[in-house]
């Protein structure tokens, strides 16, 4: 099968799939057409995947790899309150890899998840590569006219919100390069024990009650390989959020809560103060990091890939919030104040800087 | 300078020249927001470009790189018959080439080409590579409702005909291939003398009356290098022939006059016969192939990359067809036929077959 005829395949597979009235073509010409609305913009996004740097092809199996690449797009999406329509997928892929079901794989993951929130794949591009695989992912999505939600609007004396739990995709990570991996069924490997973690010993999982502890550990630790493999972007909450008019702002958490809080409050030229205690951290975060000495405050605040939404919300409407939206709870983390870019967090009776150190792909 | 900053930059850079009031938000946010119109069709293309695939990294001035990202996806929006509006460019540079002025110069010629058709660039991705280059070049355009002009609506009796001149681009990726180069002030390096070619001699350029010949070839060498690495598209001919509602299908040359023919026919369900000699051969290329033993006629019927539009018009309306747009003028090359995919070629009193040979990035 050659690229064509691959092409051909997809367009076959999404014309039977087509959930968009307002496309007029798809696939299969030089560009896709879309009908339009005068009463809604257009909200476009494009995340670039790079092997090596966003993933470990030993690590992810293709399924859930066409699941992450439509699933950081659609957080984009849902971080402006908008509804994703359709989608562009292109991808690089090494001749050794175009052999294989890789992408027959990574299409089903794909599909799943498009298929999940009514989004049509319309177009994309498809070339050999010498080195990594490259997925660049495209979504675009409408808004009501006049209620996109900014990263820019947030004022002093909003209140900051975040749905869902932190640090579970960076737990994620740090378990993968420990050696952990993901196979068809579950766990296929674990996480070498860690070197200065107080409690392990060599080729163990975890010590105490063996088999009780090495349950819930083995549990946490599938749990956080899905929260860095597979994230769940929160189109709902975005949805509901900009429909309702209730985010003053909102950005989606990719770099990590203390780098995309800068980011929002540097677009809103303001400050932000956030309780420690209030951080919502992962549970499972928490059991992994009790044995390898790691702290799940830090891979919360600084830890990137969560993909849950941080927003801010005008204190006469906090009583209006939703206690949960497609059964994901919200967490109210702090205020936003009047000093431009002075991102603090309280711990106790102390307040210090919150330095970004989330992910960054060139350093100064 | 980090990306976050560089991003910051281009966003400022993009505000000072926002072509387009309909953009309420690009660069800097989770996604860019566009106004819509309800009479217009949105039209989206994506176009990655891979270092050692598409381009030679040591051939490529990143000013040309620039242009020509932009320019493939802006000849997929003329070939839709629509006018871009806005893009978004997805670059991954490994790090040694982030530490250079690679991105300046290359934003510098994607930004030129942008100002000329009134292109806005409203958001992107930025990644680190260990690989390779890597460019995803995404263009939004509009077209009046109802009026895009697809592949798939050819009809026989329709009249075949192509913009500009065909073999350019080709002949330029030879040349680059056998050493040529461009500088910053025309050519930095020449081909190396062909080792079959018919009137060459070791270290010769050219043969015959030296000063003269030299000149005319310097000047071929120069003008197809330019056809491979700064390729036009013919956005003004996509346009015109939308509106006056004149081409009944078209498409874009970037695989080659034999496979983008045979794409328009399959898609059309339809066949095509062409007459060899009505194909608009580039002028330098007859100049270039002449000293070595190349087929110009190979190279415009099978070369890629020339990106000009391929399109049909009903035989009522050939002779409403303007002779020139933008001072690029049109050739006649044939007509549809009835039968389906049977595309040939005529060559004074034999018709051939004419087998796709384009370019392909996966073999069967």
């Amino acid at each position: 099968m050659n690229e064509f005829d691959f092409i051909r395949r997809l367009s076959d597979q999404t014309s039977s799939r087509k959930h968009s009235a307002r496309v007029l073509a798809g696939i299969g010409d030089d560009a896709a057409v879309l009908g339009g609305l005068a009463d809604r913009n257009t909200v476009i996004t494009t995340d670039l995947l790079v092997e090596g740097i966003d993933f470990y092809r030993d690590a992810t199996p293709p399924r859930l790899l066409g699941h992450k690449a439509l699933a950081i797009s659609l957080s984009d999406i849902a971080a402006m309150g908008a509804r994703p329509l359709w989608s562009l997928l292109t991808i690089g892929l090494p001749a050794d890899i175009w052999a294989t079901n890789f992408k027959e794989e990574f299409y089903e993951g794909y599909f799943v998840l498009a298929d999940k929130y009514g989004v049509t794949l319309v177009g994309g591009d498809l070339s050999e590569v010498k080195g990594e695989i490259v997925i660049d992912s495209i979504v675009m999505g409408e808004v009501a006219a006049g209620s996109a939600t900014w990263r820019s609007s947030a004022s002093p004396g909003d209140q900051i919100f975040v749905t869902g739990t932190l640090g579970g995709a960076a737990a994620g990570l740090k378990l993968i390069e420990m050696g952990a991996r993901l196979g068809p069924d579950g766990l296929s490997s674990l996480p070498a024990p860690s070197k200065r973690g107080a409690g392990t010993e060599p080729g163990a999982v975890a010590t105490g009650s063996l088999a009780e502890t090495q349950t819930s550990e083995l549990k946490a630790i599938e749990a956080l390989l899905h929260r860095q493999l597979q994230p769940q972007p929160r189109v709902g909450w975005g949805l509901v959020l900009s429909q309702e008019r209730l985010a003053t702002a909102m950005i989606d958490i990719s770099d990590g809560l203390s780098s995309d809080l800068a980011h929002l409050c540097e677009a809103s030229n303001a400050g932000a103060l956030i309780q420690s205690a209030l951080i919502p951290i992962d549970h499972d975060v928490i059991t992994m990091c009790g044995r390898r000495a790691l702290d799940p405050l830090m891979l919360a605040l600084n830890g990137g890939e969560d993909f849950e939404l941080l927003f801010t919300v005008h204190p006469d409407n906090v009583g209006r919030l939703p206690k949960r939206v497609d059964g994901v709870e919200l967490s109210h983390i702090g205020e936003v104040t009047c000093e431009p870019f002075a991102v603090r967090i309280a711990e106790k009776d102390r307040v210090w800087d919150l330095q970004p150190q989330g992910f960054s792909h060139f350093k100064e």
